[in-house]
């Protein structure tokens, strides 16, 4: 393990993940290393080469990243220690004395060109597309060669490259945000902030037909509300699913900590990923009949019935 | 309290009730307090006057024991801690002499009078009918005076009174069973036999429809069965119930346990009754899923995610 | 059947059923029938010697009325057209020139001695108690016989007996009240009121755990309000039950009509007493999302799926 | 719309939708139109320039096709006829000549270079990616320029390319399958063939905890199994989100009408994709309790209830 603790994040500098890392204060000063994928930014945290990794795992329009999905499912040993929201919108660059007019061929991330399509459609109908690996690298690839005319890349790319900006906020939804999850070794779970989230992955029991629905009652009589609920493909044959989810509060709630005792009894593998503090800084409202002092009475009163002092 | 323990019942000698009471060991060679309704018997266990009654709670065809359910609802400090089944049957008994051709009005309690309705109504289709106190003084009142000429009672009747038996088994049910419980002043819940019941009774928050719906789940999410369910008139205006429940399990159980504590936070008010050996002497069983080993392996998961151990 | 339609009621004259008949306009003028118990009651519907029988189904305090619950679930062929609320109050009467200091014995229907118990407690101590088979019955043995000093009667006793009244109110809950319902043979439902209840009596499949629970979400998925829910022993066994039911709103409320087509395909036996108008004017408040009109749209939209409309 | 009717599928010649495209009996003998995506074979459709077309809906590993979820949520006017199941393996392929040691750079479409890694780090441990747009792409690429060795594809590929086979099954998981369905417009729902499936998507309501709970009750209380369930962001806002289900079963199957209804008297937004055969042929079981003679018996009760017969 190096002696300055290093953060991983999907790279080069002026992806919208370094913009994620820049919202951790921990990070400021310390070693940055740059990855291509996050299998290599977990991977980089499995063996002690980063103390944490940021990666993406929810875009408001295009759903959840499911290479994190399924590498947090499959990657033992981590734990999601924070959350950030990042707003995502794009630039159409070009090299130096571009104009609009002169672009035919447009190098973009295939989610970055799907965010942008309505804008393409009305202002470059007849434009074609480059895939690129990266909004980073569809940006770089226009002073490799000079294949494409332009690139869509996040707003700070003239920061890193001599390029200029054709056309601002082209996203086609101006909300679009992307989670982003800071990921750590496992660790012992933070203190409770009143604003925090608890991301788990379950699997349901093959035996018995209504496990869903069996599956969220576990946290519906708790006043457990979720936020997140979505469902991969685990991959050994079709039709066969785990949950990603995403509960309001923290392990260290009572009402969440028995949700997961009940969830934990009902699957066949359940993974806690971690409570931490959520980016909204959503204060979790808890009805007064969920609250942790209603669990502490009834646990005092089981054990006075039992021992018969009333 | 006196310096021998005596055990109260529904008197005199001869009701159902005290053969119930000859099935406890405890009470053999013991005082036997013979009273005259389900308050008084209570009352003595109460004032320590006696260390238990027996008193009926449900018969198989006439239903739940209104009068027992409302009294262990209303007096606190109380605890079921035996529960055993007499066949109910019935014998005509007549003052010596009589024939069965004689009789024209029959003396009877109503409950013994509604069981034996169908033999009646075939035998002495023109009878007249007195209500008595309890079986019985349906038999006594025929020595007291001549109204009536023949009573329903008890089979063993003749071993207390001067009477003839006109017919045996006259019961409409040959099946009938009354179940009775032995109740206690509030003491430590005794071991678990592997084949125990759990008697509470429950009120329902008044600020949230389908409220019964989700106190039911507080049981099915725990896989715990429910044998009895009756609502009681909470008394004080009509449509407000409580729940009489029976629950097959132990408190000691670990999902009888979890589904009390899940009650008791939903429900404004939890009466527990007790956890005793069933009557049936039959074996609950319980699916792998809901062992007590999987509560604690669920706990023990729980404290290593949060300490990070796991 | 009589020329003249005829109604039949628990007599004699005086009784609170008596009192619930007299709440019917169209019984005004007719014959009235009065009869010994509830089974006399529907005989008299069901051969055709009355149109309708009044009968008390539930009390306030005392809950479900079981002799009237079992007959509606065992004899076919009727319905119940409507509701009727009386204040159950009680008097204790005597023959003229008794005083309270006087009373050693008191006759009373066993009913009305419970619901005046803590009266009597307070008042006469000491005193004894015969029971009677109606209310109206243990005023008038008081001039039969002179066995008891006085009785528990409805408050209008003195109209038909010449008896005095040592004292008014008696009761020990001043808000107690007793349903009754107006029973004549299976007609077609009335029309609907806006303020109308729907009383059904089901039996639980024997083949599946958790059959409560499936019963009670037919109700809930269609936004339908339980007010009743009893259970009532099947008689064939310890265990059995069946469960008389209460719906608010009738029948041809669109989600009353699905609820019931639902609970028609799950219960293996389904009793519909009938849907009529409440006693309590009570409207039923209905959100939007289970309104008629909300059906219909959804049968339409179906229709269009369906045949490619849209 | 054209004389001829013609088929849309995202080409070129080579793809795994046309493979999927040849299982289509009535296609054969048609115009074929390869597009370049989901969104141009749906247009072609809409407009009437195709009959049908046919779009990838999910993959084993990968999971759901958002594009194609997305795409059926937008367009109105559109109904799945059709599935088909494509098993999904890869070739290395390269220009004649080229040896497996000599391939330093793969180009490849990001989801066939997911569902191969595990082969390219084995047997490739150094090599470079350049993502392509699809499949048959990647290995076109390598007849116009030099930039990359060699190519993923699909099996068939070298009957359209003059290239050769390099590693044949190469693909991670032995298993992997795409499900592709048919496209076409709004047209009345197919005949029941006892093994069919229908698909929907439904928003939750916005005004009530729980939602998703109760949006499966809907299914759950009609015995509808679900074998599909995901997620997908509406798009305005994080943690808004629509539900993609398949259901067991066909529209014209009683218990499937029927939870339709319920879901669409719930929800504020429900698209009705279609009813079609499974690809899997798999014969549908219902048990006798949610059989469509059952809610024909109970429709015929609740008239009768109704009119006053029974």
């Amino acid at each position: 393990m190096s002696a300055a603790p290093a953060y991983s994040y999907l790279g080069p500098a002026g992806t919208f993940t370094e913009a994620a890392l820049k919202q951790v204060p921990e990070a400021a000063g310390k070693v940055w290393h740059p990855v291509n994928n996050v299998g290599e930014a977990l991977d980089d945290v499995v063996t002690g080469r980063s103390v944490a990794a940021m990666i993406a795992i929810e875009n408001s329009v295009e759903g959840g990243v499911s290479a994190t999905q399924d590498a947090l499912a499959n990657i033992p040993g981590l734990r999601i220690i924070g959350e950030f929201l990042v707003t995502v919108n794009f630039v159409l660059v070009a090299r130096p004395g571009t104009t609009l007019a002169d672009v035919k061929v447009v190098n973009a991330h295939p989610v970055a060109y799907a965010q942008t399509h309505l804008w393409l459609d009305a202002q470059l109908p007849t434009h074609g597309h480059i895939p690129a690996a990266s909004n980073v690298a569809a940006a770089a690839s226009l002073l490799l060669d000079k294949t494409a005319d332009a690139a869509i890349a996040p707003p700070g790319i003239t920061d890193h490259h001599d390029l200029v900006v054709l056309a601002s906020d082209i996203g086609d939804n101006p909300n679009a945000q992307t989670r982003f999850v800071l990921v750590s070794r496992t660790v012992a779970v933070p203190e409770k902030t009143g604003s925090d989230k608890t991301s788990i992955i379950a699997e349901l029991p093959d035996d018995r037909a209504g496990g869903l629905l069996d599956m969220l009652e576990q946290f519906a009589t708790r006043g457990v509300n979720m936020s997140l609920l979505e469902s991969r493909p685990i991959g050994d044959a079709m039709g066969r699913y785990r949950f990603v989810i995403d509960l309001d509060g923290h392990i260290l709630d009572e009402r969440v900590a028995d949700a997961l005792l009940g969830l934990k009894r009902f699957s066949p593998n359940v993974i806690f990923l971690g409570s931490y503090p959520r980016a909204d800084k959503l204060e979790i409202e808890v009805t007064q009949r969920y609250g942790d002092e209603v669990f502490i009475e009834a646990r005092d009163w089981l054990r006075g019935l039992i021992s018969g002092e009333h």
